[in-house]
């Protein structure tokens, strides 16, 4: 399968360009019987707005969707279900600068070295762009999650130095300020960097950590198609996104297995890990602990600060970039969400055929 | 496609348990026309043994292959490559405890969540073996890269809390000690680390670094495919491993955009980045320089020590595990080498297909 | 994959209803450097309406398609073209009867025990009109193909009990009749089969045969993805179609493996076969000689005539339906001639992937 | 996904060479519970050895099955299943002629052309060793589909120009001849008819036809992956299958609308269609009635009768062959009978996402 589709059972397809008219998405493989209109699908869109600060340019980027089939009376009906986003504030205009020069950081020499056409698209902001789709696609598989009792705390856990304390974090912070952190004495000092960052024409990046409560144990195929590495190509997939790391993560690599092998326990009828060293896995198949997901996501390239690089034609230049946006760590969150929920719906699926039980019970064979 | 198979185009299957009659790998997609032995494919085996230290378990893992298909005269012939690996220090008896403690940090809880049955595979274990199959269809896709130029440089960079300093690191170094570490001192330092853990039956992690030489520009699908995207999914899905990151890492966010946009330059009729801090690749395609993949390998959950745990009807037990490894960090870098090796092919013979004119000039079309 | 995608390489996904806002669909993985316009595209749309004869009832289906993503300045660049179509004539309105009556030899039952949500799409229909997706990707599959030196000679074999005779047809007849038969005797003959079906509310079935030309050796991978395999997935997923024969079809069952083994010549530095019994292909790969494939069209179900059969409450009805069209079949010519243009593009750019000296060729590798 | 793998959730790989350590088999996708056996296996094998009669030529092939990984305790515990088939009477040695000349009908020049090396395997004869294979993973799927209540009845229903009548066909006729046929007066034509080619060295065709019972209505994806797509793709991808058609097949074309529109009835609590014109599809989604499905298997072209062609130099040469087999067809019956098991595992477990209830109810979410 070429590249712009993902997922093997629930297969999510997106298109666009900043230039183009529009962008949208194709999701197929939904089950019939969703309740999913376009107002739900919008709410997860508005968090992926630019947030609002004193320091930042002013940038409308209302995206809006429209579900064009697959959706009968408000439900799934079991046929794709195709959306489109339209932004009244993107210019329809060429950025005048692509195919000329190598900006530093930017993808405008990787597309010339791949398809040999100028590369007219706008590229790297072409790509941000493109994970609007990916949100309403993670709307779709969210409401499917919810309906399996699924659901995701995600929020930012640092933005540049600047990193939450978990002792002072609490889930209600996360919608009070516009860095999406949990902890409201870290955004304080975050903001502060970034107001700094933005009089510089700078910009900064940060980690992203998500929790997933409610997948049962068994999802996850034992081989490749691990949990874990599903959900890191899922999040790796995210333009700027360079680091995924599950539970402990690198940091495990400091302890011993004696403090990193979850021991179980059993309580109210349930099985339970006392720890959750390893992030909610064990060889790659979900243990009915919460999946801790923590990415890394690389300051912006498109910097106000002129730099020395090439054209096209080898010949050196000062390109003097405009800065976009200080950080998008905050309006990644959604995104990075998005791609875990795409992820874990194909899983789900493809987990109800591990059991030849189960089957027959499907088909109510005697 | 089920878990069991990697890659699109160029497809590696894997079966096989430990208490099964050997293990073994089908590569489909293979060109025809690629020189292969089996000793080269037993010289990849080689790297995987557990290396010989004083204070390790003496454990004789000989992994012989036999090639069954595929290669006619020692040429590949088009036709999927067959593989079978035998060792015969694999004890083909129950490990007894299957099946009824839910060992500390291993995967038979999931096992049975997952498929109901009674896990009689050895499990943790049995993982681990598989990836011998991942060596052997490595070997092959590295035959295939050597012919394109691309080479690999793979070691351990840290093992517990001993890092490598890259300032006394070599090359040379890698084979000079069993932990494959590139700096002589860390590694005596580490060795003396892991003496202590062994006497105590506990394990240590560590980090893995590989760096690949001589990748074309262009490799990598722009959306979902991403070359960084497929990478971590292919490193990902090795057990133990549950982080990965390239480039600069999650160490970038402690950056800027003005520190870590790679600018361009042209020398010797070449367009090169003066910096790497992306690890080879910019928007998900690679640019021509090394790509750059850092791995953490949690502390292997085989332990000496007596722990507290439940068995499957949920009854609390003490659980006194044999330590199996003290750390399996070396014999790792060989696994991750193939699991971007094979990743890598993939993702080459996909890109061959980006521009109309090199298809007509392949089809001689006028 | 779901469903609702061809292709592993070059891959083709649709969307849409009949009652839903347009049809559209998303191409994956075209090179780029192809040009291609509207204008190309709208010319197969319009192979697609259906014909004006006087005995057919007026139906206007006009479908328009705009280009939303994929083409910069009349030239693909490598990232998803997307596609919408449009027909003013499309009612937006619900077939009252859908739901209630399980319509004679329509899909109306299926959908019903496949999704259990009423199934309010106006089925049969709505399976045709999606057609014109697959028409709009064929376009783009047929401008690829070109590039290759490759065509398409496609027409209607028979009508009913009339079929061409193959001494009395020329090429340049398939347009002067409006049922694209290449024998203008025996187009007269169905015409009049036609209308007298047409008087009784009846319709007709008919075969298609295709003839392509240019296809390089070669083609088609010898054990699951035959290249015979693939055409006959991608002809058969069109609905109403029930039969696909090669070469010499069934009829091949009759005569020996003396009079079919197809034997080699060579002639101006080309082998040829001398005869093409198989119809292009030996072992499943393409042999240089056209490919010929012949397609069964059942009559469409949707007739004018009152037929005896249930609801979705097992009560049984009359059901008077309204008939659509006589015969699709002239129609179906371009959806048949566009699925296997689809499948072969998908297999030349696998087929690319055989050699590994073409291989280093393309990456200009020492 | 390369070309040697088949089925998207439920995959069979093969692999193997007629000179090469014997053939092979991966089935990734089986869920765990299914009981299974070698001797299960190996009686589906022997329904494929040529069949004993007095005009064919000795010919010893016995394959035996080993069952290599994935079942434990004679059931099967989720991991892929990987089974080596052996055969003591293949000849481990080259075919002389091979790479020489082309022989005609077979495959040594489509090799030749797509990998460039000399096609030292053997090709025809290779082809259909691999066949054995497909059977293995078909007695896995067949074990799968009997827990579901689903079963095949597959016979011989024309050889040469000799068919079957309906009239005098009976089920329990089917094992009593060595050609398979359900009507031993059409197989004592057939048997007079083959041993005048056999005196010859020529070879037959023949139809195959395979009914399935206790599908339930559902299966089958409505766009592209339609079951008779699915199906038609699976047993057109073995060798000398040249045709395929459903139900009425190419004969519905001589019928009309009112003719072929199955109507519904409701009985016994059960919908069902009066007539079965479409052979258990409508719209590509299972109607709960059989499914019926045709094929077409061209005479083998190795014939022992002298035939000019020309070799790989281009010269003119007599190619005096060796007869193989008078008729495949009997031998061929289990092989089409396994493609379409394996097909219909594939869909069957693909349909069971198609409702959110039943996804609700297996992950018991309230």
């Amino acid at each position: 399968m070429a590249g712009s589709s993902f997922g093997k059972i629930f297969t999510v397809t997106t298109w666009g360009e900043p230039v183009g008219n529009g962008i949208g998405v194709v999701i197929d493989g939904v089950p019939a019987g969703v309740a999913i209109s376009e107002n739900d699908v919008q709410s997860y869109l508005n968090r992926r707005k630019p947030f609002k600060a004193s320091f930042e340019p002013a940038k409308h980027e209302n995206d809006f969707v429209s579900i064009n089939s697959g959706i009968s009376n408000g439900i799934t009906n079991g046929l794709p279900i195709a959306m489109t986003i339209t932004n009244s504030s993107v210019r329809a205009k060429k950025d005048e600068n692509t195919g000329k020069v190598f900006r530093p950081g930017q993808d405008d020499f990787t597309y010339e070295a791949k398809y040999g056409v100028a590369a007219n698209r706008g590229t790297g902001n072409a790509v941000w762009r493109e994970t609007a789709a990916r949100v309403a696609a993670g709307a779709v598989a969210q409401a499917v999650l919810a309906r399996l009792g699924i659901s995701f705390c995600s929020y930012v856990s640092s933005i540049g130095p600047v990193s939450i304390r978990y002792s002072s974090s609490a889930v209600e912070n996360i919608g009070a300020n516009s860095l999406r952190m949990p902890d409201q004495e870290a955004a304080g000092e975050a903001l502060s960097y970034l107001e700094k960052l933005s009089a510089e024409g700078n910009s900064a990046g940060g980690t992203i950590e998500v929790i997933v409560s409610g997948v049962p144990a068994g999802v996850g195929e034992p081989v490749f198609n691990k949990l874990d590495a599903r959900l890191a190509e899922a999040v790796m997939s995210i333009g700027l996104i360079n680091g995924v790391e599950f539970g402990e993560g690198f940091a495990a690599t400091l302890s011993t297995g004696a403090g990193t092998a979850d021991a179980f326990t059993f309580a109210s009828g349930r099985f339970e890990k006392k720890t959750n060293s390893t992030g909610g896995m064990l060889g790659g198949i979900s243990d009915g602990s919460e999946i801790v997901l923590r990415a890394s996501v690389m300051p912006a390239p498109a910097v106000g600060i002129t730099m020395k690089t090439v054209d096209s034609e080898g010949k050196e230049v000062d390109y003097a970039g405009t800065a976009a946006e200080t950080t998008i760590v905050p309006r990644a969150v959604v995104v990075v969400e998005s791609m875990m929920a795409i992820a874990l719906v194909d899983m789900l699926f493809e987990n109800m055929l591990s059991k030849m039980d189960a089957i027959r019970d499907f088909y109510k064979a005697d």
